[in-house]
């Protein structure tokens, strides 16, 4: 028989999945449109190259929630349909799956579900394309293949027929008997995958998966109050059965855990650390760099003018609009590049903010650094990220800026207000309590992990904001221990107007990150943005989201170090474009070598 | 309130753990059986360094499956509680803690239950000790903490009492409010953790835990058959959505991919490769090692000879009984130090064994590796691991030996009998696939994966084994990737007598690991083995389990480079000593420095 396999099955940059699968003797694969998207080949290269390699293209799986759906949501679904089936026109690939639908408006009517089919059917016809209905296991209606297949045979279309996939049949138990009513040309696509079973039951979760309090889901203060009204007056010890502490060093894990009692404590009322004092935004964000050329080219070229010298250490101020950026060429190691060594937090009350963070263990660092400095409040994050407190501009507190020489002031490129955000890469081991940290010390709101497809593993990331997000960090994790090292931190900045910040930085001399072409054809299809401002992305490696809230534009500089830039326009929008991150992480790969993004500075 | 932490959720050798909750500012710990058993220190030892750290130890749980079972299995649980009430007046501790039966020949019973409790409680009360019941979520009969909390109020015993543990309340979805109803003095401990939720739901399990089919539970063949019968002829194609294999190298994973299909095409009639030849034996291992000496050293020890030398090649072979161990000093990088690098194979068909393993993807190596040399088939496994089919002492066949100048004999030990297992370690993202490769391609049964508690990590193990256990080949994995490089391979060798064939390796300069006191008193508790015999196996380092099939004594030589050496003898017990395994990685790690336990050779 014909074998295939997904792309998504292997690791690594598309041409590499292809390579291996070729090498391997299998006869096509199924193209997973994340790998296609995040490609620099065109859909004519990666056919030429699949044809080269032997490789028939099998199937390709763009769309999601077709059918079942209210009429003008439908007819969204037939217009990015037609991109996409132009799209498979040129890659050479004849049969498209379609997933049962999980779509919140997606409605119980398998005759509204088997017209729309039909419908998407007729304008696959027109391509020469054939529509494989899946049933996913957990599909809002249909999630039994029976269910599937009577709603194909319902439509009685002959470009219409019915995917098969072992896990979903499998993982729900159904009988797979029934397949054998199937006529067997109506099974336009087998799909086969095994799992581990019983993939999860409690012992398992309670042996592997247990956490500190106030990092997973249990209301584990609530629990307390009950057991402290009893009158128990006995410890509160904490059993954690996890795999990934199991691994980590003991000392930190140890300081996480009381950590997380002193905040269980504190939400019963049984403790009362210093209140914690939110802050109200970033006063700075420190690179600690070997050589402070190659970062201040960036920064120059991104409208930052050094605005200042500092006394008695070898550290530069620059500034763009409220946002500003030290660079430090005092003991940063060659090989270690530049990076992210502190961040400087605007606090309405940084003794107080200071007071809390050692309550909750934080390694609180010597309030001057050099005879002469302003004292300032600082403490040591859990990945050794410095935290200063401050109160720029504030009469009657010491101002961090008097450590500085003003320079002459030369005239500001006006793209950049401030800094968004600023994203830490974390310890592998230590994730879940680098979460807790910025929650429990600074106050901040920890939003939902996310993951992120890299090629090279599934990263994670998480957002911590201030209520207003004034201050926003967000903290990322690769796919396993020693990528802290591999993966890059960045400095956000926000702008009113990314396309002419884009373009000042370019006409810097800056190198914006470049995107590849299938995601703006991906972007057409999904939100059918005018022509001219597609162009303007496309020319400028603009990245686009929307959410509820508003829309999102972002773009990326080069990697320096262990650090690049992104250029932000958020307007309203709440996220940090996480549904872009695996085309940015791809073009990272792209741009900086196959293996690591990262650069030796310059 | 006073803090707590169960040194089973930090990683590390048992002072580590508490150093690190004494520096965390923690007052006390929860010590798991398993770091007492694997500590070099005496229980007064412990307690000593707890009180010198401010730690009290605030509980203790030896026990399990105490209650609700028949008399003559109550009595021995009394016997061994007095052995544990012993080692808790030792260690000083005051609490114990008993959770809900998972025993099979548990009955529903509260009654006899709270019974059985009260006469634990009874014997605890001697030693002045206090014993906690609590609710396994999973317990057989008893897994709430209402029910377990009825339990303990109608036993009404003083020294009985309730332990709460957030997480099996919590994991069940159980309403904490009714702990109200239990006085406070009567809840003898608390235990907290928390859980990421949901845990796993069919989304989860799909887009992270997929496998290559072969690899999971599914019966994927059975689907398969059902498909063909339908006359469906379009691509077999695997859609793998896996954590793991994202981060795998590509080129491995297809091939292995591909391996997994041309085994599903066999299961249901689809392929014919070549049939698979089950080796019968092992003819030998050879080590590759840059020095010829530590290695020679140990082999002298164990009471082999060198037989005889290679003809063309810096290769001995060393023998005793029917196990042959080749040392080859050809190639090996110094850093690597020694290690195992080929398995000989007895085969009753070897070409046709490189048949089946060249069908099914194995590369194979060249038959003669040197002018003169015999003809040998040979493949290698996904590891490296070269693997060759011979046929020893076969008229008709080239026998291997041939290629060997004998040496003069020297008197045979005679505690040796032949090569009883060999322990591989493989790459950590393909641990799954090596299983999948041993059973495909050489048609040995694969036995369930187990997890091992190394201090570092919770590493995985699982053996293969021909029908009749002549070929048993244990394949293990560290807790993350990169551990590949940092745990042993081993050679498990047969003996009738493992007291007399450690006596004579020790008697003859050979080095064995020494296995922790408390792993003695543990012994006695559970199995009551005569006084003298107990005395000898600690003496000697020698470990004991047993199964429904039999007794099994083993003991292991220190490291050398890579590699270690187990005396094995099995009357009948078909295992490898799994719950012994804990507490021989922490030995090793004790013998051979804290961080890792390989050794530069000698």
């Amino acid at each position: 028989m014909r074998t295939s396999i997904a792309t998504v099955s292997l690791s690594g940059a598309l041409t590499e999945k292809l390579t291996a699968a070729s090498r391997a003797g299998f006869d096509g694969v199924e193209i997973f449109e994340n790998d296609l998207l995040a490609s620099p080949l065109t859909p004519e290269e990666i056919r030429a190259r699949c044809a080269d390699l032997g490789l028939g293209i099998e199937l390709y799986q763009p769309m999601r929630d077709v059918e079942a759906v209210p009429a003008d949501e439908f007819a969204r679904n037939l217009r990015r349909a037609r991109h996409k089936f132009e799209l498979m026109r040129r890659l050479g690939a004849d049969t498209v799956l379609v997933c049962s639908s999980v779509h919140p408006l997606a409605v119980d009517d398998d005759a509204l579900a088997a017209d729309q089919l039909s419908r998407l059917a007729d304008l696959a016809q027109e391509f020469g394309i054939k529509v494989a209905y899946e049933a996913l296991a957990w599909g809002r209606h249909v999630h039994t293949y029976t269910h599937a297949w009577s709603i194909v045979e319902a439509a009685g279309h002959p470009a219409l027929g019915t995917c098969l996939d072992s896990f979903h049949i499998l993982s729900r138990g159904t009988d797979p008997k029934a397949i054998e009513d199937i006529p067997g040309e109506k099974i336009f696509f087998l799909q086969l995958a095994d799992a581990p079973l019983p993939a999860m039951d409690v012992l398992q979760w309670s042996r592997h998966h247990r956490c500190f309090p106030g990092q997973g889901g249990f209301d584990v203060a609530g629990l307390l109050r009950h057991v402290l009204r009893t009158g128990y007056d006995g410890p509160l010890s904490l059993e954690v059965f996890n795999d990934v502490l199991r691994q980590a060093e003991a000392g930190p894990t140890a300081v996480d855990a009381r950590r997380s009692l002193i905040l269980l404590e504190e939400a019963v009322g049984a403790a009362t650390p210093p209140e914690p004092v939110v802050p109200t935004g970033v006063a700075f964000a420190e690179l600690l760099t070997p050589d402070a050329e190659p970062v201040g080219a960036v920064l120059g070229a991104l409208g930052f003018t050094r605005a200042g010298r500092h006394r008695s250490k070898p550290v530069d101020l620059w500034q763009h609009g409220e946002a500003r950026i030290l660079v430090n060429t005092a003991g940063a190691a060659r090989r270690d590049g530049s990076r992210l060594a502190a961040i400087g937090l605007e606090s309405p009350d940084p003794a107080a903010a200071a007071r809390r963070a050692e309550a909750l263990l934080a390694p609180v660092l010597p309030r001057r650094r050099a005879p002469g400095d302003a004292p300032l409040d600082a403490v040591a994050a859990p990945d050794g990220t410095e935290l200063f407190f401050c109160a720029t501009g504030h009469p009657g507190t010491p101002d961090w800026r008097g450590d500085f020489a003003d320079l002459p002031a030369s005239p500001d490129g006006a793209h950049v207000r401030r800094i968004d955000h600023i994203a830490l890469t974390q310890p592998w081991h230590h994730f879940d309590q680098a979460a807790l940290f910025h929650r429990g010390v600074l106050g901040l709101h920890a939003q939902e992990s996310v993951d992120v497809a890299d090629p090279y593993g599934l990263m994670r990331s998480r957002a911590l904001t201030g209520a207003d997000g004034a201050v926003r960090i967000a903290l990322g994790v690769g796919a396993a221990p020693g990528d802290d090292t591999v993966h890059a931190q960045h400095i956000a900045l926000a702008t009113h107007d990314v396309v002419a910040a884009a373009r000042a930085f370019r006409e810097a001399g800056g190198r914006l990150l470049p995107i590849p072409a299938n995601y703006y054809d991906d972007l057409a299809a999904r939100y059918e943005p005018a022509d001219d401002e597609l162009e303007t992305y496309r020319e400028l490696g603009i990245l686009y989201d929307r959410d509820a809230h508003g829309e999102f534009l972002h773009c990326y500089t080069l990697t320096v170090g262990r650090v690049f830039f992104e250029l932000v326009q958020r307007d309203g929008y709440r996220g940090y474009g996480a549904p872009n991150a695996p085309v940015r992480l791809a073009a990272q790969h792209t741009a900086h070598g196959a293996l690591t993004y990262l650069t030796a500075d310059g």
